[in-house]
């Protein structure tokens, strides 16, 4: 049984991760490969209970480094009970955010070490990286003034948009130090052209997954 | 101001941990040092709600790694929201277990790589370590006829004698290790003469935190 693709989709708020993941899927079924989609944090009711801890309201300051093992923590049951047997079970694996969007947000957006985050992948993930990361990059005002046609802009009001020009920056600082791994399509083009692009580098990919099988 | 002693209470179930730890806060009260009581996992509410996790029974498995990341993210929330700040305001902080249990309980009884523990505890608490490990030693079978006497055996009977004998060997080895911080008290004898033992530790560490005022 050959091993299942692991492709985690990253972006800024607006980029328009939501829909091209679901195209993403449909694409893939279309082209008889099972699939799963999942996100983080969560993706296990235990991991779903720790995402809830992180995004509640409370009055009480979170430590950075308590956050952080927060993350790690749902990502290592996520990993372990469904990403690994999912993709050993020859299924592939489409994962809204991943250890990336942890260097982004956490990293580049609040400034926590990342020789921090680096320490806790290694424990968690050992060897394990996606196989595939879809960023899907854009100017920060694009995707605040999407937000702000949806109604979501609190998201944007809550940091300021120099917040988000760091996540964007690491992102493309990411995208550049591993380029086998890194897809970066031009979300800023209409929902139909990113789509195409993504179309292709789906194709491209399951092309190199024939090719090896 | 000089800062507080950081003294941890541990030991296996049934040896008195709870009636000792509020034998040492009275003590102390009485001897004119300011003290706060508190305790792992927890002492903070989202501490209190990691624990509620980890303590919830649930049919998903949890895996040891998730255990081990959700107990540290709990006590780096404990240690930089209250057991820092009011050792550095010079109280006196006594915590009823600490990260010794994490050797104990995950490493010693479940099994979990000491190492993972040790990267853990490094990223947490950096050179930190308590001042003092006031460690109640009891054979197995003393503490289990206890919690039997108080219809406490679930905890027990949930776990092998042979699980709670691999937490006392790891507590005991520690104690051998770390001599100048663990306080080995014989926790078979009756509650006074644990009592008597206790004080003495206390004028002990007293005499030396006067001494070096």
């Amino acid at each position: 049984m050959k091993r299942g693709n692991f492709i985690t989709f990253e972006g800024t708020e607006g980029v328009g991760k939501s829909t091209q993941l679901k195209h993403a899927e449909n694409w893939l079924r279309s082209h008889d490969i099972d699939v799963v989609v999942t996100r983080e944090p969560g993706g296990t009711p235990l991991a779903e209970n720790i995402r809830e801890l992180l995004l509640a309201p409370r009055d009480e300051q979170v430590v950075d480094l308590t956050e952080l093992l927060l993350i790690f923590a749902a990502r290592a049951q996520h990993l372990n009970t469904l990403i690994l047997p999912e993709l050993n079970a020859g299924r592939w694996v489409l994962c809204d955010r991943f250890t990336d969007a942890t260097y982004a947000y956490q990293g580049g957006g609040r400034g926590v070490s990342r020789k921090q985050i680096a320490i806790l992948e290694n424990l968690v993930q050992d060897a394990l990286r996606p196989d595939h990361v879809i960023l899907l990059d854009a100017p920060v005002e694009v995707g605040m003034a999407r937000a702000r046609k949806r109604g979501e802009l609190d998201r944007f009001e809550r940091e300021t948009v120099a917040f988000f020009e760091r996540i964007r920056s690491t992102y493309r600082e990411r995208a550049v130090c591993w380029p086998e791994r890194y897809h970066v399509l031009d979300a800023a083009q209409s929902i139909e052209a990113v789509t195409e692009s993504l179309s292709r580098t789906l194709q491209s990919i399951l092309d190199v997954h024939v090719a090896d099988s």
